[in-house]
């Protein structure tokens, strides 16, 4: 696409950067800012700046926060001897909106990936590690994505923490609440029936 | 979706303003930027204030560009006696890279739309018809989109225009190149056989 302004090209390419955003989405987007509200760009040019500025990274758990620690980290009804172990900030979010965990969370911040050129090395696995060894943690749940990235990363963790007296979980795979069994594919249904629970357990919340 | 920072959340609602953009995509944004690279961020913000403070409407055809009028207004050798009409930047782009045009152009900004509240006091008609009234202008070509809303706005334009002696014209609808006669739509074929062209003028580019 040839563009009959510099600028335009500029901030095509610009907003372009952003994951799943092509050129034709990217224009539009440009489009939209120069037709917008003078007020709404300037409010959306500031706030990708606050983002670098004022935003960091947990120092205990690598949520993003606004100060050295995050909340929950700072949190004292929270229980520190449980940690979830989560892809990321959106998997902090998922869980925290069920209002159903009162643990600590620690975000790895991604996931192996050989394809993409992620290893190990990249994540903050060996920090979970160190975790693990010097303080009093009683369970790690591993709370990742049921991919073939997730499942691999699991299995890393899971074979790093397992010389360390600590439980370890992974949050349960089966069939989704309001699925039809009909539907669901054979490897989650097998795993729901192999993974059977008590029925009164389902009674509560 | 409940945001453990106030910054996060603010910059979620300023992202979901572009248009498709909803707030699980937003966050996605939100999370590259966190991530990514300094320079890249400031580049996004600078260019986005850049789109508001440098770039205006074209006095003559409201097409976008750095000065008072765009380089194709400006360009002599372009023929302005013809004049395309179409909804917005995107679509000068896509007619300037045919490479097969040489008129002038006339940006409506938008399409009569009475459901979303747009009306032809909202788009640059009036323009149009001053223009028109009083230049020198042989051809008005009416290049909007086939949809109900560019019908309506084609039609529209069309009635304004028809008291002037203007030649007014429409681009071909037909068959698109590379498209099979079995699969187009009735409405599509029916058009291109009653508008049926010499065969040689399909042999010129």
């Amino acid at each position: 696409m040839e563009f009959t302004s510099k600028i335009i090209e500029q901030a095509v390419d610009a907003f372009a950067k952003l994951p799943g955003v092509g050129k034709k989405t990217s224009l539009r987007y440009v489009l939209s800012v120069i037709k917008g509200d003078e007020q709404q760009a300037k409010a959306l040019s500031d706030i990708i700046l606050k983002l670098k500025t004022d935003l960091r990274f947990c120092k205990k758990c690598f949520n993003i926060c606004e100060s050295e620690f995050c909340e929950i980290c700072l949190n004292p009804s929270r229980n520190e001897t449980i940690i979830c172990v989560v892809q990321d900030y959106r998997d902090v979010l998922a869980i925290e909106n069920t209002g159903l965990y009162k643990g600590h969370y620690h975000v790895l911040g991604g996931l192996i990936n050989p394809i993409e050129g992620i290893g190990p090395s990249q994540l903050n696995i060996e920090s979970l590690v160190n975790k693990i060894s010097t303080n009093n943690v009683s369970e790690v749940i591993l709370a990742l994505n049921t991919t073939m990235e997730g499942e691999t990363t699991s299995f890393f963790v899971f074979r790093k923490l397992a010389p360390y007296s600590v439980k370890l979980t992974a949050i349960a795979r089966g069939i989704a609440v309001g699925d039809e069994i009909e539907y669901t594919d054979e490897v989650t249904l097998g795993r729901s029936i192999a993974n059977r629970v008590p029925f009164d357990s389902l009674l509560k919340k």
